[in-house]
């Protein structure tokens, strides 16, 4: 049944006062009524918690509920309410349908809440609450990976630093001193000996040249991948020369700062499994090269596990309520270019085992389907083994105008006519890139469900065609979805649609194999996925496939970085295009979340702040500590 | 009644064993117990709660206890044990002497926590528990600290960019946009006119000049003291360039980092009052100064509100306990060189009406009593209106003993015997520290306390010593306390002495007025406090004397920046030196915090990692969750 958390109005308010209209479950009632135990539950404020690993353990013999990602056709820069829908058809499976359910989103990163974008939480009356807590600290997670980040960061520049400065003996002395009268390496030091071939215990033991191998990592500057984060849209910290201080003796070093969500940590968070998987992510985080071109790792610089010892709270998600009552796992949100672009596997599991055979576990993937479901599949999947039952492919009809030929959308622009006012042909022009991704999405061998999600100006005419088209190319069902102004009520076809699919057979498959080379992999998605010509790799591409054959790296799948403006690399080639060849600029390493990441273009991995960001418009009430402006 | 929340060993263990071998209560139980309602608890975990200052206001009404400052005599860089004594001493006022009590500390900063210096929660049996959360992440305030510096440095150097590309004209349209065919003023934007003596309120009415004054902040870069910070120790960001990217068109500017507990943002969460007070605050931060020569504000880049905003759970105090079942609040931790090194005047506010008018309050104060004491008394004593009752003089053997002259004390390295025998003789000629701060302390009309904080070394002749000298020199009592061994049990003696100083006479009064100059209240603390014969100002602080009373700044307080390691500016002066005088170098301003800083030296504002920080010990075992390694 639908709780009444709010009153839905029928000229829908700002996302915020919808909002802070609503008065959410006590977490802790929310948390006992899905089956989570109090030593389980952590809470944060009222309407947060950390729930524990343990919950899937206890759980481990109960079936899995039906997996459902949700993902989207090429969208617009405005995005097309992924978030909002996979928040919808949950408050209609759960409220309206009477199913268990689960709801697993990302956190977002807060750079861009003070930006232009504003909330993330969802939209209208499909959104996670309480929606100020979402979109800010939440429960620090995003913080730890920050400091994490930092720590590893400093770890490297401090090392170089001291290399610099120091002798193979001085070094050796500082680095295992005399403590009560005794010498002993520490455990990751042990691992370090371990991995240069040196089976030895005693710090007396080592030879001379053993002791130069040990202490100098000899990282090359020009190698380092590894750079600083920050949770805030800060362009001028894009690239920025490090060491230029009166006390740091000339070491300075070019390097810059990403936004945090684009940390490899990020991504470690999302594809971990537990502490000891993410134990040895860390670790094995590779920043650069030794001058012998050596991979020089986190635990190489004796620092992975306190990297760990940041992370053991975010490894676990946070328990949310939707407007409607129904439960979501707010968890990790890496990058969807540059990173897998999906929210926690271990959140999605402990969802799968709390809503059990008969529930459903609704889970969003970044970007269109060529980029967060493709990734979704080969990446999340493939480390998680679990099996999805259905993707809901949300479209809109201002997405598919826009690849019909449709004039330029930009935020913060009014929209042209064009999307306002019923315009078959245009519509008709665009349905290729549905086509395409409906195509894409079975290619895996999961049924597809097309939820188009409504615009006050979309006329019955065009929703029919959108629904015609997708039923023809070979969508399960093709629903129209008014979640965003109805909540659950308004997805409860879509929800329907969706329980029908989980039905449906599923033979679900990867794309690839990891055994293939990374050349074979590369060509497989962007053929297979983009409808490509064929594939160009610059000369340090060829390079780096060739560090990577020779480290050992080249089983790893592949995490195509690339614009989400188009299927192809190109982010103006709009539709379904085909006969263009993808130029491989570079290839990087994010060995330990275990990928490696072609780059198809210029990725940004830190926006900027307009001349007038939303921060102008957001302040506090002193008297009731509300917030405003925040949209 | 004292809590079994743990066995005490003999042969006492390491902090992190002892820490890890108890079991603290519920967070929840014990607020009941000191009389926090539920609806002004949230928790964080089991272990943690962030407390409403809505407690002050329902207890408005109920009389204040003893408030109690715990200080130091100057120390060496080990560090003299004044956390360890402020937690004993709690234990032992309410586990021992069944009083009401509060121990009120700083939150520390995690970088020194994977350095060197370790934890900070105190030590042995005197330590609030769980150790690792109250080091790690506490409830996030200084991520939220960090976020919200690193914002406010965006906005800085964001608008800067954007006017060095910008007409007046095309940064007006941006800065006031049309919106659903409106033109209007954010309410930042209003007091922006304001202050330009602007009054208006339609943006069609601005004259061109208007126009220029209102969008050009013309920040001057070689003014802008607002940097950026990272709660990492990380020495190659003390001093960087920023803007070195390709799309940044050349704009870069000299910079640099500094560890968060620097940040201005500690300083008002130190100070503030409340919501109301802490916006004010922020908004008035001045960041640098226009090319004219005017202060530019955090509001006047818009950004106040969305600090505030990112600030708003960070005000409410953080409950835990001890390792006796005493309560204990853990908020803000401000620097104690650049800043006032005071834990929050909230929780202290909290605290006393909490405990009531037979109750104690235990909040201690940064570094030896020439900096914390008196930045306690003369800057946050003042913005409270609190009034102490005691103060607690925490001396050691060891400190004196270097006072007298003995070898120098380093971290890392041995102890020499010195410090290790009996040796009455140095350890008298050491005694004029102690003197002085004894006398420095009455100053201000409160009554004091010596408690000598007991190391295993020390003999019987050097305590009585100790206690003697006290005594001659004023004190109200001296005490030996071993806490660190014993606990509460230890302290017990130290507790009824601060009981029955409580009860003496108070007749608390300020160093100086604010309405002084700048100058007379630089010499006034440097005469009386120090001891110093005159003070001496560069060039630079005459021009700043000078700017800062146009800017009507100079009826704020003195926070004197100076090294903690003598009573005068001089590190190497011992004892209690006289005849020097004091240089002032360069004197800034924390406007939004609400006082000047001279400074008397050169104070780093970010420690570096040696070639062996802590971290290469700290590690989780994976199975427990439990952390090692941490000490």
């Amino acid at each position: 049944m639908p709780k009444k958390l709010t009153n839905m109005l029928e000229n829908v308010p700002s996302d915020i006062e919808i909002a802070q209209a609503a008065t959410p479950m006590p977490i802790q009632e929310l948390a006992t009524e899905v089956g989570i135990l109090d030593e389980e539950l952590e809470l944060y404020g009222k309407s947060k918690a950390k729930v524990s690993l343990n919950v899937r353990d206890r759980l481990k013999d109960q079936p899995n509920g039906k997996y459902i990602v949700v993902t989207a056709i090429t969208p617009t820069p405005l995005g097309e309410g992924k978030t909002t829908t996979t928040v919808g058809l949950s408050q209609a499976l759960g409220a309206h349908l009477n199913k268990k359910v689960f709801t697993c989103v990302r956190q977002p990163s807060m750079g861009p809440t003070f930006s232009i974008k504003g909330g993330a939480a969802g939209g209208g009356y499909s959104q996670i609450i309480p929606m100020e807590e979402f979109n800010l600290h939440l429960t620090g997670d995003i913080h730890a990976i920050s400091i994490a980040n930092n720590l590893l960061a400093a770890a490297i520049d401090t090392r170089m630093f001291h290399e610099s400065q120091q002798s193979d003996k001085a070094l050796y002395k500082r680095l295992v001193p005399v403590k009560k009268g005794e010498r002993k390496f520490s455990a990751v030091m042990i691992k370090r000996l371990e991995k240069l071939g040196i089976n030895k215990t005693d710090p007396a033991e080592l030879t001379e040249e053993e002791i130069s191998k040990f202490v100098r990592l000899d990282l090359d500057p020009d190698t380092i991948t590894w750079r600083r984060v920050v949770d805030v849209n800060d362009r001028l910290m894009r690239g920025i020369t490090i060491g230029t201080g009166p006390k740091e003796k000339g070491f300075t070093r070019e390097t810059g700062f990403d936004i945090t969500v684009a940390s490899e940590i990020m991504a470690i968070l999302a594809l971990a499994q537990d502490l000891g998987d993410m134990r040895d992510r860390l670790g094995r985080m590779v920043v650069g090269l030794s001058r012998a071109g050596e991979p020089v790792t986190a635990d190489d610089l004796g620092v992975g596990g306190a990297l760990t010892v940041l992370m053991k709270e975010a490894i676990k998600p946070t328990l949310m309520q939707t407007l409607e009552g129904t439960p979501a796992f707010i968890h990790a949100g890496p990058f969807a270019n540059i990173a897998h672009g999906n929210s926690s596997i271990v959140a999605d599991q402990l969802a799968l085992k709390l809503v059990g055979k008969d529930g459903y576990v609704v889970t969003e993937a970044g970007f269109g389907a060529d980029i967060g479901m493709e990734k979704f599949f080969n990446i999340k999947c493939r480390y998680s083994g679990l099996v999805p039952n259905c993707v809901v492919l949300v479209a809109t009809v201002r997405a598919l105008k826009t690849h019909g030929g449709g004039p330029k959308v930009s935020p913060g622009k009014p929209l042209d006519p064009a999307y306002t006012e019923e315009n078959l042909e245009l519509l008709e022009a665009g349905m290729s890139n549905l086509i395409k991704h409906i195509e894409n999405a079975r290619m895996f061998g999961c049924p597809v469900v097309v939820g188009v999600n409504k615009f006050h100006t979309d006329t019955d005419a065009e929703i029919d065609l959108i629904r015609e088209k997708a039923m023809e190319a070979g969508a399960h069902a093709a629903v129209l979805s008014n979640h965003w102004a109805r909540g659950g009520d308004g997805a409860a076809n879509l929800a329907q649609a969706v329980v029908d699919a989980c039905e449906a057979e599923s033979n679900f498959e990867f794309l690839y194999d990891l055994d293939l080379s990374i050349k074979e992999k590369i060509e497989i998605i962007c053929q297979k996925m983009y409808n490509a010509a064929g594939v160009e790799y610059s000369e340090k591409a060829e390079e780096q496939i060739a560090t990577y054959t020779a480290n050992g790296f080249d089983k790893l799948p592949m995490c195509m970085a690339k614009t989400h403006l188009s299927i192809s690399h190109d982010p103006s080639l709009k539709g379904a295009p085909s006969g263009f060849t993808v130029p491989i600029r570079e290839i990087r390493a994010s060995v330990g979340a275990g990928f490696l990441y072609p780059l198809l273009g210029t990725m940004s991995t830190m926006p900027g702040y307009p001349t007038r960001p939303a921060y102008y418009d957001i302040d506090l009430d002193v008297e009731t500590g509300q917030i405003t402006g925040l949209f």
